[in-house]
Parts: structure tokens; C-alpha cells; sequence
């Protein structure tokens, strides 16, 4: 997994490697489960400041794990005076950097292996497209069970991709769907054998750096077009309501209760594997 | 079928049970092969306003049949002066009806067994989510077939869950779909051994009513934003549509040639049960 | 292939057949491998006024191939002063055809067998309807691998069929997709075993055609209105990007790669069975 050389980042949690002209790999690394936190975040945040810059000539960019048990995971809670929240530089900073990932010339791919519960999934779902691997892909929001909502991503990509209906069972249900599922939905472009699904990423990127740059961005722009894509605004407001939700009493009863049934923050790594489990009714 | 007790209404072809705090099921029962008329729908029309008074605190209703044989069937042809009509009160009342079933604060799901021909399709596919029997359902919108078209919500749902070229073979062929097609198609969530089905639904409706209910009602809300789910004016105006169709010389012929073709009008069982061959090519 | 008797156009490479009252076969028919050029789409643009003369009664439209290799190829590319382009004639007129296809009363069907390649598989998607072999479909638009982008209906359907990601992969990647893939993807209604693809398409064709007509006409209105289908000047906004693009310095240089790759145009048989796979990163 670490077969790239050197990283072009700082970051030692997120580093970036240029697998062909114009094709870049970004690998996720925040043991012991990909929690997201300021560290992750600040991370991703470097890969975006690279790709805008035109002398680096980025086209295309895949977006994978270190981990096979976790693609991306939640954001890590913080307590502070008895208040459950998440780090407010990730909560404002998400909805620009969801925004960027469908809005940018770039072109952003991930390669879904493990899971991806809460922010990881919006994460995913914010990209351009998504391969899973067949047997090992789980992705939830359970943002609803935890007492909120998958404001500033999760809520408007479900929708894009896999309808009203589809998407109101995936939110509101707060339960994982595995490769299959998510194909038949749309959530992921293609559920691929685990074994093929990293040659099959890589044949698709390199393929699609290989072409007249200019065509390649001013399609993706025609697909950018009108309502095709949630507008930082929207994005901005739902996951403000998000904020505001956990922040009330109904919130921080839920998301206290659930901490308490799982013995306490931060999760264990046995919590971590089975979360949507922890919002099963009693 | 009928464990759950007492109803909560007085209708007795539509009953009305609380299966958990927040989580109410609804039985259809009108044999023998529930047809809709105006019991049916005044039955419904209770069931939304026990919905809209808060002091009930309904948050997920279920929609099932009692008749494994029949979801939901059609609405009954009154002929009067010669004329063959759907009774006044359904085609006035059901675009609002349609409306709320997707837009009230309440999630609206439905368990799908058996066969729901005309009306009884579109109800299902204006509930925010339908759940199919893989053995045993059949969706037909067989208004065209008919002579007319299946305004109100039958139109605008096909092409919101399925997208338009499938949506044009559902709607233009009046003909029915299994439970494998209508999951590949959208058109429901998933296709579920019988077996399984009921226990499924269950779960997934106490699940989403043991969260916090403020987080729910605002995910399903922003999920009903913008040209996500028909507007009242848009479902009045086709519903009107096929009213005048069906009034018109081309389509009393049509609806006339094929009540002669099946026998007159109460339509058999036999008919019943295989309405959309009524619709076959000489 | 040719058991319909006497074509109703004078064209040889397009023909025209009436198999049922108001319901009628076009065949497609330009040896050796269905390419697009001035005939083809004279005899394309008869068929459309044929259609629009009320007197003919034309009410549903089945497209197929006579040729089981190739459903419709590509736009045969001209050379002159040393620039490769398309012909003019149709570059300028295809947005228009494409969206009479989709919005005009006609029902429109594709039978599709055998390989589409850009134009062709443009075509197929701006229908009303797509129903594919099963053994024997694919598709691709190899625009972007080309150096310029399939404008005119190829970006705009793939989105709405397909929804952005996987239209977003099926545009950029310039690769074909099987039968059952299109049919996941949403790209066909459905992916048929070949041995019953006429029957299946026949019979639907002729139940549509046996409906009161203004029915079936005000149905296809109401699936037609509002963003459902691109609008006459996005689709020629977006085909003159590409024949813009084309004709960069950059757009000729990938065309002219690859001519020199394939052998020169035309191209061979061989070359043209594996269009695709000319884009294959070397």
C-alpha cells in the first residue's frame, strides 16, 4: 500500500503520490481506524491546495485507504464542559471541501474499501465516482441515530445518486449497506471483486489522464451543470442544521445514551467495527 | 393479520394499530379484493387526520393489506346516465392525499404484497418507501390501457423513482411488473423474500421511530425540497387530465370495449387477478 | 431482416415500414458497418417528416439495424486541408433530430443490437426508450478519448438515464459497456436475451399502438416537461463545444494519434468491431 516512494505532502496521515502524468493516489493513514479529526482533515485540505495550483497538473485524483477495515470514519467526538461535539474547523470547513470534490476541474474517484460510517461516507459520496470492493465495503450515515442529520453532503448526495425513496431509507434507517446493496442503489458506481478492484480503479484513472485535458474538464464541467451538483450554500445550511441539532437537548440525550451503551468516547476498536449496531432498538 | 388488537378508527376497511411509541401500522381491508372506493377512501382520509393531530405522535405508518392476493386495487367504475366515471370524491380528493404521503412530517412506508393495479399503484408509489414481496407483487399503471392516464401522482412518481424511459415503458405499456424488475427499476426500495418481508419492514419502522424525532422530521424534509417530490397544483392538473380523457368519445370507447371484453362490470376475480392482460392486443 | 415488403422512403440505407396500425419499423442498413454519413442521415431526417405528417399516423417508431455487428456506428470522419472533421451537415443537425426524438408526440424505441460507437450510441440514448441484447450490446461514446466531448444528447442523457457518477465514468472513460452493465446503469430500460428481443420490442411497440392515441400522446407530454428532457439550445451548445474542440490544436493532435494508431480512415473492419479499445493508454 505504501509502494508510491516518497509522499509530496507533509502530512503523515494523508499522503500524495503521482502514479502517471496528471494522476495522482492520495492514501488515507490514521491508525488505529481512520477517525477524522484535525490532523485528517488538515491533510485532505493540502491535497486540495496542490490540485489547485495549475503548475502541478493534476487531472485526476483516486482517493484510498491504508486501512482495509476502514475506508473513512466518523469525525471524532470531543467533550468539552459535559457538551458532545464535533471540531469546528471540520464541521465549517466540510461543506467548501465536499462542494470542491464534485465542483473542481479535477477529476475525484474513491476506492471504497471497509467501512465508512458518518463523515467517511459523505466523504465518499461527495467524490465523482465510487468503486467498492465487493466483500468488504459497509457505508453508513448514522448521523439520524446518533439524534442529527448528514447535513452538508450525506443528505444531498444520497439523493442524487439513488433517488428519494432509496435515499430516505439509507438516512433515516441509520444502518449500513453492503457493495451489492450500494450498486443496485447507485450510492457506488460498481461493486468489483476485492481482488480487481484496485487495477480496475487505476486502469479507469490513468485511462482518463491519458486524454485532451481540455475535453476531459469541460465534460465533467457540462456534468457539473444546474442542480447536478448540491451548491455550497445548501451545503452549508445542512450541515449547520446538523450542528444546531446535536447541540439541543434531544441531541445530546441521544448521542450521551449511545456513548453510554457503548462504554464511553473514544469508541473501542470492536464499537468501531459494528457502529450502526449501536443504534439497533433495544 | 389482524394480532394487533383494537383499531383506532372507526372504519372497518381501514384499521389503524400503534406497534411502538411513534410507530402505527395500517390495515386495508376490503374484500374481496380491495377495491377502492368510497369507504377505502374515507378510511385513508381518517388515517391522515389521526396523523396531523400531535397529540397522536405518529411518526412512521406502515400501509399493508389484510388479502395476500391484492395491495391496493383500483378505484371501482360507476357507470350513470350511460357513462362510466370514477366516483368524484376519490379523483377531487386523492392529488392532496397523494401529496401528503410524501410531504407530511410523517414517514409513509409501504409493505407491498399481491397485486396493485391503478390507483392502488399510485398510492404506493407516492409513500416515501415501498418494500416489495419478491414471489408476490405486481404494480401496474393501467390507465393508458384504459384510455386515459394515470394522473395524480401515477406519472410523476414513475418518472421521479425510475427515471423517464422506464417510467415511459411503465406508464405507455399498461402493463404489470415483478418484484425483481420494480427494485431494478426504483420503483421499490427492494424486492424481499415474503418470508422475510414483514419483519424487515418492522424493523426498519421501529428503528427510524426510536430516533430522535426532531432529526428525523428534518432529514425527510430537506429530502423534500426543491423538485424532489410533485407540488399539489401539478397532481390536481393531471389528475384532471384523465378525468377529461376518460369523458371523452376515444376513451368511454376504450374503457367500454374492454368492460365488454371482460364481461361487464363488477370485474371478476378471475378478471381481477390479471387485469393488465385485459389490455393485450387482439 | 427484410420480410416488411416495400420500403414507404426512397432511401436505400434507411428504411421504413408500417408493421401495425399507427406502429412502424425504421432499418438502418449502410454496409459495411452502419457508419453515419450524408445518406444515412438524409434518410434519418425523411423519416422524421414522415412522421411529423399527420396524414401518416404515425404513433410509435421502432429504430433497428439490419446489421447484427453494429446497431449505428459513428459519423464518418472527412479530411480536407488536413483537418479532420464531421460533416457539417449533420454536426449542425443533430441536436435538432435529437430532440424531436425525445419530445415530439412519437413514441421512439431502439432495438439495439450490436456495437454504437459515439454517434450511434447517442442516438440510441436520446430515444425514448432502449432495449438491448443481451449477448449482443455495446456502447460507447469515445468522444472524450478522441479529444473532444459527445455534445448533443451524449452528456445530457447519460446524465439523465445514468445519473452523474456513472455518466461522469461512461463519458470520460471513453469505454464500452455490455448489455447488462447499461442496464444496471439505467443506460437501457432492459437487457434482453437476443432470441426474444424482437418479439419483446414488437409486442410492446404494438400494445402503445393499440391505445387511444391521445392518451399515450398526453402521457408522453407529461413525462416530457419541465428539465426532463435537454433543451434544443443545450444540445446545440454542447455539440458545438465539441466540434470546437475537435479543431484545437490539441483535439487534432489526439484524432490524428489515433488515425495513425488505427492505419488510417477509413478505418479497417477490424479496427472499428474494438473501436475502444484505440483509446487503450499505450
Amino acid at each position: 500500500m505504501s509502494n508510491f516512494g516518497e509522499s509530496l505532502l507533509e502530512s503523515k496521515v494523508v499522503r500524495l503520490h503521482e502514479t502517471a502524468a496528471g494522476c495522482f493516489t492520495v492514501v488515507i493513514d490514521n491508525p488505529p481506524y481512520n477517525l477524522v479529526g484535525s490532523q485528517v482533515f488538515a491533510g485532505l485540505q493540502s491535497v486540495k491546495s496542490f490540485a489547485e495550483d495549475p503548475a502541478n497538473d493534476v487531472r485526476v485524483l483516486v482517493f484510498k485507504s491504508a486501512n482495509p477495515e476502514f475506508f473513512l470514519n466518523h469525525v471524532g467526538l470531543e467533550i468539552s464542559d459535559g457538551e458532545v461535539s464535533e471540531p469546528l474547523e471540520i464541521l465549517q470547513g466540510w461543506p467548501a471541501f465536499s462542494h470542491w470534490l464534485s465542483s473542481s476541474p479535477v477529476v475525484t474517484i474513491v476506492t471504497l474499501r471497509g467501512r465508512a460510517w458518518g463523515f467517511g461516507c459523505e466523504f465518499a459520496l461527495s467524490a465523482d465516482m465510487r468503486f467498492a470492493s465487493r466483500e468488504n465495503t459497509r457505508l453508513c450515515l448514522l448521523e439520524v441515530g446518533f439524534g442529527a442529520l448528514p447535513g452538508g453532503g450525506g443528505l444531498e448526495w444520497s439523493q442524487l445518486l439513488a433517488g428519494r425513496s432509496r435515499a430516505m431509507e439509507f438516512v433515516l434507517s441509520s444502518d449500513d449497506l453492503d457493495a451489492d446493496t450500494l450498486e443496485l442503489y447507485g450510492l457506488v458506481n460498481r461493486s468489483i471483486p476485492d481482488a480487481e478492484l484496485d487495477a480496475a480503479v487505476d486502469k479507469l484513472a490513468r485511462r482518463i489522464a491519458s486524454f485532451n485535458p481540455a475535453g476531459v474538464a469541460m465534460a465533467k464541467r457540462y456534468l457539473t451543470k444546474g442542480q447536478s451538483v448540491p451548491l455550497p450554500a445548501d451545503l452549508a445550511e445542512t450541515a449547520a442544521a446538523a450542528g444546531s441539532l446535536l447541540s439541543t437537548d434531544a441531541g445530546q440525550a441521544a448521542v450521551g445514551r449511545l456513548m453510554v451503551k457503548a462504554g464511553g468516547v473514544p469508541f473501542s476498536h470492536e464499537v468501531e467495527l459494528d457502529l450502526p449496531k449501536l443504534c439497533d432498538v433495544d
